[in-house]
């Protein structure tokens, strides 16, 4: 029986969710094989302004993407990173001083007010802007002087997907290009991906496992985190689980209080540094009894109640996120179809936020 | 019937995190009377260094500090602020170029690995670095170029209570003293806290709206939504029931899917531009039937399905955060109290969270 309200997606609930998921290969190709010239062309232009300092302005799974940037710009740029406060500027008026600041805003569809309102005022306090969008025709667009095009194809799910993982890489291949890279460590992933999709019998039995979750925690550390925010709100925007994140470090600060045998754990360990450092968290976990998932190398896999083996082998960590979150998108797809309701059609939410 | 596993506070479950919170007015006022004038000659020597950007770096309650301090560092003084992703340091041993950055780190104890770690890294970075700790011994402060002492006394309880009202009032002077001003704002903040304290009857009734909540939804919006952040964990730790925060706008991108009438939902409503921003966001929910308790001025309260004025009356904004965390708290001590738990005992929680 289902839930959704929508009766023209009652014979085949998910099926848009479903479709632009497995886009995802070919909206990654096409980006490596069309996109990364003018990419590497913009971080050129970037790169001669010698920003000191990086700013990152986005909203929803948009603002994940920005996270995974903010990673990437600490780590390989040496840059020091900052995600925007938007009411700062929007609701309080503050106007601070952005010389030698890189402002990049991340949106999908270029088009929430508030993101093109705090952009304007951005660039207009000092700061060089950069719109990365799925629309190069957008108002964010237009008012950047540097744009990205994420060229994922129009997304008609509510649910990011394609434009979730089309903007991972162009946010690498960006930061790539401004240390004078070509990344190449992304071009096994569009065949990468196709495998993980094709394993979908695998994460349908994962699912079942919380057909009757009531609440659920999802924890990464370093690059893997931005991918256990945006699980952790795939499942809630589909499913209405609640899904809370944390990093591994901050899960010690307080919230590990609620993690018991009832509060099921999925883990995302990437194959590097992050994965390390999640390692104690992994421990302490196994030793309260946590029901744990782990999405990751196959030893961590073992070693856990249930998990998703990645393909970690040869692929370098930091695009390693690029890869993480398919199963997770398929998980809280599955879920939420196991639980009666539509994917495609969440309560409440519309494709462009006017927030102001 | 109590859940706690710790026998010696069976019989007076929560007295510990009850007194502390308790102390609150005392440790604002000792910090108004003596400890303001070492906070402004602290901020006349990182006023003359011109730092032009600004890192925090913090974890759990004091991260919700350091958030406090961002939106107060953007609006007030116009400089734009980051917040710290540590594991991009400690694990990945980035050395971000920091000149010109000044490094805050927040932290009761001093004493977190990871922090002293991240800061000691980011020193050598070149940042100007400043301990914000309730220990003026504690490794942290040895670490760093300048100290505040949050004046707290010994926080006994696991929750954070009193070292963060002090935290947040401590950051607040800091600011004013950054731009040269006295901060007088915040003079009436011990007697009003007292008055809040007082009414711990109209706190308890609310608490049991939630006695069988499976799920929570806080949120707010500017300065109110370090509050909303730290009422979230506050509720977590002690009562384990999972509270979701958002900013308003946030919430509208996604998560809102989730909210009905049976997650309720608490909003943190400053008087002021926050507030303002965030009245979109209570319609939306008020249409959607969702059970709207609002902490914040009596019109707000009025139109909500419950709630708790918070006196704002003269009040400016950005120190209203210092007053409306103090029912929250409250509300977390009661409703754990009402699900027959020991707000003291939190499970898995040590003072010192020795994440590296």
């Amino acid at each position: 029986m289902s839930s959704s309200t929508s009766a023209g997606y009652r014979e085949l609930p998910g099926r848009i969710m479903a479709r632009e998921m497995g886009e995802q290969p070919a909206v990654l190709r096409r980006m490596l094989d069309t996109g990364a010239g003018r990419i590497r062309e913009t971080a050129r232009g970037i790169a001669a302004k010698r920003p000191r300092f990086v700013l990152l302005n986005a909203r929803g799974s948009s603002d994940n993407a920005a996270l995974y940037a903010k990673y990437l710009m600490e780590i390989r740029l040496g840059l020091p990173c900052g995600l925007v406060s938007m009411s700062s500027i929007t609701a309080y008026g503050s106007r601070p001083d952005l010389r030698d600041v890189l402002l990049i805003t991340v949106s999908q569809s270029g088009s929430s007010p508030d993101l093109v309102a705090s952009t304007r005022a951005a660039r207009s306090a000092g700061a060089l802007t950069l719109a990365v969008t799925n629309n190069p025709d957008s108002a964010l667009a237009g008012v950047c002087e540097q744009h990205i095009d994420i060229m994922a194809g129009p997304e008609r799910a509510l649910p990011a997907t394609k434009t979730y993982t089309a903007a991972l890489l162009a946010l690498y291949l960006l930061v790539e290009g401004l240390r004078d890279s070509d990344g190449a460590a992304a071009r096994k992933l569009p065949d990468l991906a196709t495998q993980l999709l094709a394993r979908q019998s695998e994460v349908r039995s994962l699912a079942a496992r919380y057909r009757f979750a009531e609440r659920m925690v999802i924890t990464s550390r370093g690059y893997g985190y931005p991918t256990a925010k945006e699980a952790a709100l795939k499942l809630m925007e589909t499913s209405y689980i609640p899904a809370l994140s944390y990093s591994g470090a901050d899960l010690m600060h307080g919230p590990l209080a609620m993690v018991d045998n009832i509060s099921p754990v999925i883990a995302v360990v990437t194959d590097g540094a992050g994965g390390e450092a999640l390692q104690p968290v992994l421990d302490r976990l196994r030793g309260r009894g946590a029901d744990l998932v782990v999405i990751g190398p196959v030893a961590q896999v073992k070693q856990a109640s249930a998990g998703f083996v990645l393909p970690t082998e040869g692929v370098a960590e930091e695009v390693q996120p690029i890869l993480e979150i398919i199963p997770l998108q398929r998980l809280a797809h599955e879920v939420t179809l196991a639980r009666g309701q539509d994917p495609d059609a969440p309560r409440a939410l519309a494709k462009i936020t006017e927030t102001r």
